[in-house]
């Protein structure tokens, strides 16, 4: 099943991805993909409605975050071992974890704006991971699985200078308006044939960037998400960022960064594509 | 006006502390001091509402939280100047900014669980501020105070292991369950003569470990809300922990840190003080 929403922001409306443009309408079931509904069988409800709803076409109805705003946005950082070789840092002994605010969250194709005084906006396509309930002290990976609602794409937009050079921890710099578009859909694990196997990519301005494959990962998604479980009481729709691939802007020799007019393709496989335009700062 | 809540957890009423012991029940004004109430004019309409509604003891009831668990807790680091000295680091340049899980919120006297695996489980008195709206690019300190609606007393509760020991991000010691207890009231600014003087405190089982002002914050109040401006979108009902004078557990040589049983009493002149018991990991 492939959740998400559909329409203008401040009035969309949940939908299921049927087929090629082709939406069910989910309103008689939840007002929004939430962690209410994640966390009271909303994932079977939806299931057992879609076969006795009309599919209507998308049309050029704007795809928003197939999650709502969450209540914590955590993230993983030099989680694949062949970007940390790429930045010159060692492997991490165990899984470093940092936060983005919950209103960076936007649709997998809205734009995304330079914040003021940045110049260094970074690219990061990310694995996405949405809890379905409520979930502290895990007694193993295994016990994780139960935990997940689905993954999803996301870009993790960062300001390197922000991140990096303004004080030591990353939030400030990865929490800026627009910074972290997701989706198109929430995709449930029973369409993913194994989440540790999907290969992704990221272009900016048609030139391929990022190649990389969930395989490459150090921290596994059932790894973090019983290793979160002992420092965080993870929420039903608490998104995961599970760390990038290689090909970073602030990898290359020399660095790239974004600038306005930009535009940014990022997908990964079996959980779709995304596709922003770069816009400059709020006058 | 001293804002909050009364009640058990999940059942709590919103209420104006109008005299000792004595409450003014807001519940025919608002659902809950959140955001929404704080953006749309409800402290107008908050103290418009005390003087026609009827005293009422509190007698034994719970004291919450005093605001709703908001969109984000924003944390400064390394904000006292006596406090850098004690810890040995250098004064910083600009803010260090961190984050808690908003789920970190509870109580100002309720149970403070140390984590599992915990074992420099620590204390830190420090001044709140809550945001009154949507805020972003301030053009100065200045202008920030029409962006704030209240202060009030916060314990930014840290796992020292978690937060030092463990990958270098701190928000990883510092979101365990119950971390950050707030309160007794939301205490807005016409009732502070000068938010950037007031004594704090806070002692361990009777003995003073933290004496403080807020006179030695490196970054005020109004720099640290125009400072943050540049960074995240603040929203309103949204939390700053502002730093922490001397005395923390791990700025004692030896080092003392929290053991189930221990009692921490708190407070900041004219914003209440706050008394919890440590209890231990969860079973």
């Amino acid at each position: 099943m492939k959740l998400g929403h559909v329409g203008e922001p401040g009035a969309e409306s949940p939908v299921a991805f049927v087929g090629p443009d082709t939406v069910v309408d989910l309103s008689a079931v939840t007002s929004s993909v939430d962690g209410r509904f994640l966390a009271s069988g909303g994932l079977v409800r939806a299931a057992e409605a879609i076969g006795h709803l009309e599919p209507e076409p998308l049309g050029g109805r704007r795809i928003g975050a197939p999650i709502a705003r969450p209540h914590q946005i955590l993230c993983i950082g030099l989680n694949y071992s062949d970007h940390a070789a790429e930045t010159g840092q060692e492997v991490p002994a165990e899984p470093i974890v940092f936060t983005k605010a919950p209103n960076t969250l936007i649709g997998p194709d809205d734009a995304v704006r330079i914040p003021r005084g940045g110049t260094k906006t970074d690219w990061e396509v990310e694995l996405g991971i949405v809890i379905g309930r409520r979930t502290s002290y895990l007694g193993s990976p295994e016990e994780a699985a139960d935990a997940i609602a689905g993954f999803c794409v996301v870009n993790d937009v960062s300001e390197r200078a922000f991140q990096l050079e303004r004080g030591g921890q990353w939030s400030k710099g990865k929490s800026a308006e627009t910074f972290n578009p997701v989706g198109p859909w929430l995709v449930t694990p029973d369409e993913i044939p194994d989440v540790r196997c999907l290969g992704m990519w990221l272009e900016v301005n048609g030139v391929r960037r990022q190649s990389g494959s969930t395989s490459k990962m150090i921290f596994d998604p059932y790894v973090i998400v019983h290793y979160l479980s002992q420092f965080f009481v993870l929420e039903p729709g608490d998104l995961i960022n599970t760390g990038t691939p290689p090909g970073v802007g602030m990898g290359l020799r020399p660095p790239v960064f974004l600038r306005a007019g930009d535009v940014m393709e990022l997908g990964i496989q079996g959980l779709g594509s995304q596709r922003q335009t770069v816009v400059g700062p709020r006058a």
